[in-house]
């Protein structure tokens, strides 16, 4: 690249050229988008020698650079994860178009036809960390809903990326699709970074994918729109109600089925009236390696439960730790959750319809659930078919961020001739 | 107030009150909120006497300054302009309640019930310039919304602005709704506005009412989402296949009706097989005193049509000028509006149907128009009972923005026990 532009130039270019495709993308037919995608599949797979040989040269290097195990394990990838790569395209290839769809239509008395259909947003810039799979997942949902693509991915991924890059880029201009519907930002010069989060003219939303440190400072500095989340301080609410072996059972599976995933339980508030019920619990949870913390009355019900602290309630441990405090009554519940949560994802647990139905009415989180476990936030488990994030932001996009969130609308307006008085 | 307090500080506490009267504003039901917007028209009716001398003090500030014709009538109230803001109160709590609807609800294969239900985006900032009705319009929108709202009006029309705060906030407290729902920033000082656009943590969209100058600033200086148009360079593109006395009647409607809103016409494109037709607009439009400007080949039509420059394609007039270019086919009027235009509202004048369904799919602004006025580009003409302004940004509001538009979502999962495998 020219080595005297600045980042912002640089950016320019590229959002320009974005800008230009996605204006392309928009008119295309599903047939060829899908099309494209396939393509992209099919490239994945024959080239999978040359994509484990880019793969080899980031892994030397973050070994040498001294990276650990879990993320090592991030970074690598093998014949299942590249078969993983390739289905996942033709997975977002089968799914609905999400565009064209007619979300309401009317007649005004005056005889004009209203119609708001889907669109697509436009330019999304997408920013993640280590996982190759990114490349593919995010320029996937992109493309098929319409959208050009501009990514960032992490610079020890650089090598794999690329070559993953290549393959789509190579899809795209076999199936007559612009080449700057998916862009990478062409070096790791961390300015860059800046120069997309500043690039309001001509990127519409960022998609910041990977660690809360990411998520921060994407959140921080962009004057784009942000779809993300940075917590997810996520609670289950144990009502009087509850049938406590249903509810040990969610609590468990929340908690522990992968406690390091953004839809994990971290606070759980058991009402004063169930707390007998708190030992069998416990019994479960530390019978699983989990840690207990929680006040002074969590305490006295069962001596397991070591002493949380104030921070303790505003924090996402990601890990096999859970939080607990003993509640009087569902209005304390629903005001803890108020201060402390992070609007994620929060649950009661009850079989009381009334206050199922207070608890769902009330509490202002992206995702609120009745007798299921937290871990169901997700756009796969909603019937999304895939999704780019989570969204905590109360505009657009809230809850999981799949196809249909990456449209937007425009109002059809039709007429014969209509003036107005 | 607290002569100590910076900005940002006054801010804080203003927007944290706004968050949690938000709060308790989301629980209440629709008759309790559409009560208050009845009780405040009766206090604006009843205290139409302190109104009309409030005004005054505002009016003689104005005159004392040396205001304008135009600038003085809009800061203007009389008994007629009095009843307008009572009634305006009474309609909006007639309106259809638009919290709670259920936008989408399926089911999962495990049995998981997924509902999308409205809820109030939750913080409402409102900016806005001279006219008093802005006052009682935004609250009323936001609380029958359940949204907050912190409004900051011009300072020529401080007294009058809050005497209308002063009704509405007597009717949320007869109302039993929390006095937070609706605040005022305490005094005129510009640092304020500074500190309302970075309130992020508090206030979830700002939605400035006003001229360039302001929306422009907003737009610049916001660190929170904002439901804005700033500019409407609106085109009517006559094709070939349009009937001729129908073109001429919508776009001087277009242009002409109200040379000064948001919605007028800008700029005429016509098809080069259309050009003959030229004349007899030129006719229509001079007879009704609108300047006409226009490349060579408009010009070569009609020698009443002045000169264009290349500005004039950009231009936002606002008063009786239109541009007019010739293009060559539909495919060049596209990209003259995807050039020039401001997504704002453009429309095809044709008879054939595959020329108005191209160009509905293929221009992609908040509003596209078949044979019918640009002049509809409006809240009320969509049927929205009231709008609190248009926006041209392309997430979560597109176009006008009415009550469904200051909601967003939450889900809510129905479940019996379902734990994640």
């Amino acid at each position: 690249m020219n080595a005297t532009a600045s980042p912002d130039e640089i950016l320019d270019r590229l959002g320009g050229a974005a800008r230009a495709a996605a204006g392309e993308l928009a008119g295309t037919d599903r047939a060829t988008r899908d099309r494209a995608l396939q393509l992209a599949a099919e490239y994945v797979r024959d080239e999978r020698a040359a994509l484990l040989q880019a793969n080899a040269r980031d892994l030397d290097a973050a070994r040498e650079r001294g990276l650990a195990g879990a993320m090592l394990d991030r970074l690598q990838l093998d014949e299942a994860r590249i078969e993983g790569i390739a289905a996942g395209l033709e997975a977002v290839a089968a799914l609905p178009d999400p565009l064209g769809r007619e979300l309401a239509r009317w007649s005004r008395p005056n005889g004009l036809d209203i119609a708001r259909v889907a669109v697509p947003i436009g330019v999304v810039g997408v920013i993640y960390e280590s996982r190759p799979n990114v490349t593919a997942d995010a320029a996937a949902l992109c493309v098929k809903s319409g959208n050009a693509v501009i990514l960032r991915g992490g610079s020890e991924a650089v090598h794999s990326n690329r070559a993953l890059y290549h393959a789509l880029a190579e899809a795209l201009e076999v199936s007559d699709l612009p080449a700057a519907a998916v862009q990478m930002i062409p070096d790791q010069d961390h300015a860059l970074v800046g120069a997309l989060l500043r690039a309001h003219a001509h990127v519409d939303v960022i998609v910041p994918r990977g660690g809360k440190r990411l998520v921060d400072r994407v959140q921080n500095d962009a004057r784009v729109p942000v779809f993300a989340h940075l917590d997810g301080n996520n609670h289950l609410y144990w009502h009087d109600s509850a049938d406590p072996a249903m509810a040990i059972d969610v609590i468990a599976n929340a908690k522990l089925r992968r406690p390091g995933i953004c839809g994990a339980l971290e606070t759980l508030l058991i009402d004063s009236a169930a707390v007998d019920e708190l030992p069998k619990l416990v019994d479960v949870l530390t019978g699983r390696g989990c840690e207990l913390r929680g006040g002074e009355r969590a305490r006295a019900a069962d001596a397991r439960i070591g002493e949380a602290t104030e921070t303790d309630w505003d924090t996402e441990y990601l890990a096999p730790i859970l939080a607990i405090a003993v509640v009087d009554g569902i209005d304390q519940a629903i005001a803890h959750i108020a201060r402390h949560g992070s609007g994620h994802t929060d649950g009661i647990l009850a079989e009381d319809p009334d206050a199922a139905d207070r608890f769902l009415a009330r509490v202002d989180s992206a995702i609120v659930m009745h007798n299921a476990s937290t871990q169901f936030a997700d756009g796969g488990e909603f019937g999304f078919g895939a999704e780019i994030g989570i969204a905590t932001g109360r505009l657009h996009a809230r809850g999981p961020v799949g196809l249909e969130q990456l449209t937007t609308f425009k109002y059809l307006v039709r007429g014969s001739g209509q003036t107005r008085a």
